[in-house]
């Protein structure tokens, strides 16, 4: 299957880090009491906005609005942001690792579905990332050859950590081998993070300080790992402009330098490998930006959102322009990259716009 | 007490973040089976130094050389790197939060002694900061006391979290304003990081990757936590340029802009807040210090090397002109922002040299 897809006049950019969420969840009929299963409840409009609170554990997790799951809704907001095409993804805290195998591969399934759903109602302008429940590396490939194969989704979402294991565990790789034969990206978002019991404040900090130190050390953690060397076509993308990776990586490199045992490790130098895996945008400061594009390179990053969450970047496009980018690597960020990273599955028309 | 220091004719820098270990220890004479305490060995020399392995709970912790006790061989390094001074400090793991009250108050005098001897062989080219026994905030109070009133010290190196509790968590407080209260600064030191269930690959990762993941939560917790709102005088650095908090800083004021939550607990920017506190320029790459000056300031930066151990920075001052900085924002970073980072108890007189 194969995604044509035409560039909006209103939008020039792709935006490959937005979430959806269901409007409702099945009711839970696993057997596992009490069991982290997501619903939604009712929760007071705002803005002209349909909202309902998500609750995990019957506790509230967060409000959000009908742009998680109306696909008109979404792209009204999409205009506005100047972006042609979202790449989007379930709202992480839904990927389900932590529950029973059974339970999981029932939830990600309606997931998988509900991602499908909102993409055929937008007009080619969403694409969808999957779910997969990586808890059983058997049964994450058997969803993603389902998700890819049968509903059409073009990539697959995965967390920085599956219940604590980092992605670069080499317990893993038959996952990344099957992304590489269906030739499908992979997209790496923060969840669950290190890091809870150095926090000093309120809950939102989890997201704030905590995400980008666990996908930093996720990107790490494919680097130290060995990945690249072993699935060298891997298409690998890391959330958040890769966390606190621009902050590591210098100090990798130098002890990859120094420390033999790090040289016999990793048998390419971190900063090459880095260069080799995509990062989104979503750094909210344009000498950040920039500083990224010095750490990794003018071919790895591409425009990343959080869209329609409240802590969203609403202007991507905006944030290029503030960082001064040439008008090569000001196309190679908003479309070019997105291009090379989707690979098979999205083939640019502008003049059928 | 004060110290008026000369500039040496060979340095024209002040090295804030360099370690000092005991040649050996105190054989353990406390009551707790088996306890952390350290010992040293004999290890073979190399390249003409004296090394010796330290072991910690009777294992191998590191091997060091001579120039971690031996101020000659030191002052020699000191020439080639061309630092004036040197504020040297006790390994981190030396630090003993996790020893017994009374063995870590034992340990800890024989540091700050062993501290002061070094620097009293030195001819003023080192000064050195106290350790404490911050698992016990009254009994770390009494030991600065006599570390700066008696020893001589001019400040306190502490860990950035104590036994998981990272330093801007209140109940510190009455420490930090005993800090403020001497008029000394304190050097915030990684150490046991968390996140060390991300990383893949071999031990040393630990200080590559977890270590500035923890120092940047560490300065993050000072941040959100509200410490310089209750003590506006205190003078904190922090290691190894701050870790990740360059990289957290701009998600972290995007986060305070956005969330009520954090705009109420938060009373000052976090960026005008970054602003105020100190960080070292070990971060090993020109363009990461060109960053650092961005995200926290010329006025924030000071020289820090980890020397003597083996992944430390040989050429600090190299560094500074790689990043092509302005005469006045070297001269700041060299050597005028350590002389407002360490007070009173620096007067630099480049005529008696």
């Amino acid at each position: 299957m194969s995604h044509v897809a035409s560039l909006h006049p209103c939008g020039c950019g792709i935006d490959v880090h937005a979430h959806i969420v269901p409007a409702s969840f099945p009711a839970y009929l696993g057997r596992t009491v009490p069991s982290p299963w997501p619903s939604t409840g009712e929760a007071p409009d705002a803005r002209g906005l349909c909202h309902r609170h998500v609750l995990v554990n019957g506790r509230h997790y967060r409000t959000v609005d009908e742009r998680c799951w109306s696909a008109p809704r979404r792209l009204a907001d999409m205009d506005r942001m100047e972006l042609a095409m979202q790449v989007v993804s379930p709202m992480p805290e839904l990927l389900s690792y932590w529950l029973d195998l059974g339970d999981a591969q029932g939830l990600i399934r309606f997931l998988n579905e509900q991602t499908t759903a909102i993409c055929a109602d937008s007009g080619g302008r969403l694409l969808g990332l999957a779910a997969v429940p990586l808890q059983d590396v058997d049964a994450a490939i058997a969803e993603l050859r389902h998700a890819v194969e049968a509903l059409g989704l073009v990539g697959v979402e995965i967390g920085s950590n599956v219940n604590g294991v980092p992605v670069g565990d080499a317990r893993f790789d038959p996952f990344f081998a099957a992304c590489v034969a269906l030739d499908v990206p992979v997209f790496v978002h923060a969840l669950k993070p290190t890091g809870m019991d150095r926090l000093v404040g309120p809950a939102q900090l989890q997201q704030v300080l905590a995400y980008p130190g666990d996908v930093g050390l996720a990107a790490a953690s494919v680097i130290t790992g060995g990945l690249l060397q072993r699935l060298p076509d891997l298409r690998l993308a890391f959330s958040h402009g890769g966390g606190t990776l621009s902050a590591l990586l210098p100090r990798l490199q130098q002890g990859w330098e120094v420390f033999p045992a790090l040289r016999e490790s990793i048998p390419e130098s971190p900063r090459a490998q880095a260069a080799r895996l995509f990062y989104d945008t979503l750094v909210f400061d344009a000498p950040t930006l920039r500083h990224l594009l010095h750490s990794f390179g003018a071919q790895s990053l591409m425009l990343g959102t959080d869209h329609p969450f409240n802590f969203h970047e609403p202007r991507p496009l905006d944030r290029l322009t503030e960082a001064g980018l040439d008008t090569a690597t000001r196309e190679a960020l908003a479309l070019g990259n997105a291009q090379r990273f989707l690979g098979r599955y999205l083939t640019l028309s502008k003049e059928s716009s």
